[in-house]
C-alpha cells in the first residue's frame, strides 16, 4: 500500500495554520509501516482540490484528505470526492442523527447548514468514530489505473477528531487492505538526560540488528523540550502476542537505557513529578532564576497539580534572593546559591521539597560561567543535593531544557527513595 | 505568476519534523501578492523529487525547493534540478570561497564533503544572501510546455538561511519575472483585546473597500497568543512611496482600531512592557495564581528583562496567598483578590508596580466561577486597579490568554500615564 496525504484549506497556503495534521498522520503510517510519500497542501478551490487529487491517485494507493468537511460554501470535499467515484451526493439518515443529536446534547438549536454535513457521495461508508459534527468517511474509487481500484479517506481538519478517526478507523482499514491480518502495536519510552547522538550511538547496533530481522523495530525521535522518544513497534497475530513482543523488547533495551526512561507513551515530566508527589503525600514549592517562571508554569499545566505543588517564587534579580529566600550576598551560578534557594523556599512556603534554578541564559556569560552554565538543586528534611549542567543552544532553550532537567532532578530523588 | 513550494527530506513525511518552512514562505507570497495553489512534501528520493518536480513545474510558473541542499549523499536536490535544466554539475569558485572562509573564520578546517555544496547546475546563479554553507540558487528551466520557461528557486531547509534568501532574493526575483517593477512593502499592526470576529467586523468594510481599489491592501491574522495582526501591504514605484501610502493608511485605521494597537511588526507584548518599564525606571513584580509563572515566565524571555523585572509569587495554593502575599481569608477568585495580591507582591519585592492573575482554568469551575474567569490586577504607589475577564478555550489557552491580557493592562496603565 502507498498512501499520501492531502490537507486541504487555503489558510494553510497562506501560511495562517501550519498543518501539524499531515506530520502528525506521517508519524502514525510510518508507525504502522505503510508507506506514504507525498504530502500536498491545496487550498478551498473545487478545481485544483480535483488536480491535486487525480495526482495522488496515479500514484498511490490511497489518499487521505484532512480538511474541508465543515458544513460552509467552502468545504467541498465531500463534493470532489464524489465526482471521483462518479457518484450523486445522499443525505445519510445515521450522520443526520448523529448531528442533531450532538446540537440537542448541548441544547443548540442545529442550523440548517450543518445538514449539509450529512451530505455523503453515494457508497462511501461513515467513519464511525465522530467526535464532531463532522462525519468521516471511507470512499471506494472504481478500478481505473489499478485493477483493485483504490480508497480516499475524508477526515476533518480538526486535531482531535481527525486523530481519533485515523487511529480508529483509517490505518486499520488500510491495513486490511494491504492484505496485513496481523495486528500493529507500539509503545514510546521516554527518555531524558542524553544528547540525540549519544542515545543513538546506544541503540546503534539494536536497531540495525532489528531492522534485519524486521519485528519488532526500534525508532527514536528528538521531541525537544518533551525529551528523546524510543519507540518500540511490533507486528503480531493479535493484540496479546504483541504485547508480549513489546515487552521482550523493552526488557532487552532496559539495560542500555532504563536509566534513562521517565515515562511511557503519553506521559510527559510534569505529570509524571504530580503523580510522584501525590503518591507519596509531599508538597513542592520552586524557587527560579534561570528558568525564571517556566518550572511552575510546567507545573500548573498538569490537571490536579494543586494537590501537591504549593507555588514559587520566581527570584530573578539577585536582591529577590537574598530579601525572599534568605540566599546570602555572593555569587549566584553557584550550586551553593541553588541550594540556598531551594532551602529558602521550601521554608517560606512551608513545602515538604523545595526545588531551584539558577544560571546564565545569555545573552551574555555572567560571573565568569560561559551562556548554558546551569546549577540545580532539590531539597528537603534529609538535605539538599546539587548539580550543574551545560546546555547548548539559545536563550529560549536553555530556560526550556533547565526546566525539564530539574523536574527530572526531583523525579530521580523521588523514585530513588523506593529503592 | 503562479508559484509552488516543495519541501524536500524524509523527516517531514516521517513526522519527526513539522514543516514551518512551506508555511512562512506561503505567507510571505501572499503578502507580495503572488499567487500559489500548492504546496508538497517530498522524501530525499531522487525518483520521487523528480516526480513531484515534474507535476509542480506543469502546473505552475515557478517552484521553491526548500531543503536537500546538506553536504550528505541524502542531499539530492541540485542533481535534480539538473537534470530538469538538462545541464551536469559543476564546481563554483565563488561559493568555494565562501564556503572556505566561513570554516576558516570559525578557526575550523572544511570537511571536504562540504565542497560538494560548490557544485551546482551549470547556468545557475547563485543567490547572494548565504548565511550558512548551502548555497541558494536560481535554476532557469528551458521553455518546454510555457515559451518563456520557467524557474526553479533552491533554498536550504535551514529555517534562518531560508528565510534570508527567500526575502532578499527570491520572491524580489518572482515579482520582476512577473513584470512587476513596483515595490510592495507591509507593515503589520500588532493588536490586542478583541476577538477575531468582532476585529473582523470592526475592518470588514474597510478591507473590502480596498479590496476593490486594490493598493494597499488588509489582512488580518490570527496569531492565538501574540494576538491579531493587522497588516497593510502597499506597491508602489519606490520603498518611499511605498513608506507614504502605510503610514496614511494606518492613519486612516487608527480611529477605528488605533485603541487597540499595542505594537508594530515584530514588537511582542512582552518586550513593549519591558520597554515602556526600563523607559520609565520603573520596576516590576509579578504575583500568579491562574497562570502559575507563564507572566513570569514571559517577561523573562526578553534580554535585559533584568532592568525592569525584579521577580514573582507563584501562589498557587491559597495559603500561599496568605502566607508570602498578605491576602485575607475568603474567597480568591475576585478582584479584592487580585488586587491583594498584586499590593502584597510589589510590597514583598520592593517593586514600584505589582501585577496579579487569579482565575478558574478548569477543567472545573471554582467559587461558583465558571472556568475562564479571570481578575487582573496592577498596583502601584497610586493605587490599584482591577478587571474581571471570561475566556474560552481550555486549560493551556486560559492560562496564556490571561498572561497577555494581563500585560496588556499594565501596558495601557503605562502608556495611559504619558496622556
Amino acid at each position: 500500500m502507498r498512501v499520501e496525504i492531502l490537507a486541504i484549506g487555503t489558510e494553510l497556503l497562506l501560511g495562517q495554520i501550519v498543518d501539524t495534521n499531515s506530520s502528525w498522520i506521517g508519524e502514525q503510517l510510518a508507525a504502522a509501516g505503510i508507506d506514504s510519500h507525498f504530502q500536498t497542501k491545496v487550498g478551498d478551490n473545487p478545481d485544483r482540490i480535483r488536480q491535486a487529487l487525480a495526482v495522488a491517485l496515479e500514484r498511490s494507493d490511497a489518499v487521505i484528505c484532512c480538511g474541508g468537511l465543515g458544513p460552509t460554501q467552502d468545504d467541498v470535499t465531500r463534493e470532489v470526492i464524489a465526482e471521483f467515484m462518479g457518484v450523486g451526493l445522499v443525505q445519510n439518515d445515521e450522520i443526520t442523527l448523529r448531528i442533531r443529536s450532538m446540537f440537542e446534547n448541548r441544547g443548540r438549536v442545529m442550523p440548517e447548514n450543518n445538514l449539509k454535513q450529512a451530505l455523503i457521495p453515494v457508497g462511501a461508508e461513515p467513519i464511525p468514530q465522530q467526535p464532531g459534527t463532522a462525519p468521516g468517511l471511507i470512499c471506494p474509487i472504481p478500478p481505473v489505473d489499478r485493477p483493485e481500484g483504490s480508497v480516499i479517506y475524508a477526515v476533518p481538519g480538526v486535531p482531535y477528531e481527525m486523530k481519533e478517526m485515523v487511529n480508529g478507523t483509517v490505518i486499520p482499514d488500510l491495513r486490511r487492505r494491504g492484505g496485513e491480518l496481523s495486528v500493529i502495536s507500539s509503545r514510546v519510552l521516554r527518555t531524558w538526560g542524553i544528547s540525540e547522538s549519544a542515545l543513538a550511538e546506544l541503540l546503534s547496533e539494536r536497531i540495525s540488528r532489528l531492522d534485519e530481522a524486521g519485528n519488532p523495530t526500534l525508532a527514536f525521535l528528538a521531541s525537544g523540550v518533551e525529551g528523546l522518544k524510543v519507540r518500540i513497534t511490533a507486528k503480531a497475530a493479535n493484540e496479546a502476542e504483541a504485547e508480549v513482543m513489546l515487552d521482550s523488547e523493552q526488557a532487552a533495551l532496559w539495560p542500555t537505557i532504563g536509566h534513562l526512561v521517565f515515562g511511557f507513551d503519553d506521559d510527559n515530566m510534569e505529570t509524571i513529578v504530580i503523580r510522584e508527589l501525590v503518591n507519596r503525600e509531599l508538597t513542592l514549592a520552586v524557587a527560579e532564576s534561570v528558568t525564571g517562571g517556566y518550572v511552575a508554569g510546567r507545573l500548573c499545566a498538569v490537571p490536579g497539580a494543586s494537590q501537591a505543588f504549593l507555588g514559587g517564587v520566581v527570584a530573578y534579580q539577585a536582591e529577590v534572593k537574598q530579601r525572599l529566600l534568605g540566599v546570602r550576598d555572593g555569587p549566584i551560578v553557584t550550586e551553593e546559591a541553588a541550594v540556598a534557594m531551594a532551602e529558602g523556599v521550601r521554608e517560606v512556603m512551608g513545602a515538604d521539597i523545595g526545588l531551584a534554578t539558577t544560571g546564565v541564559a545569555g545573552p551574555a556569560e555572567a560571573e565568569g560561567k560561559p551562556v548554558g552554565t546551569v546549577c540545580l538543586a532539590v531539597a528537603s528534611a534529609d538535605g539538599a543535593i546539587a548539580t550543574t549542567i551545560r546546555l547548548p543552544g539559545d536563550r529560549e532553550r536553555i530556560r526550556q531544557f533547565s526546566t525539564i532537567s530539574l523536574l527530572d532532578v526531583l523525579r530521580r530523588v523521588l523514585v530513588g527513595q523506593d529503592d
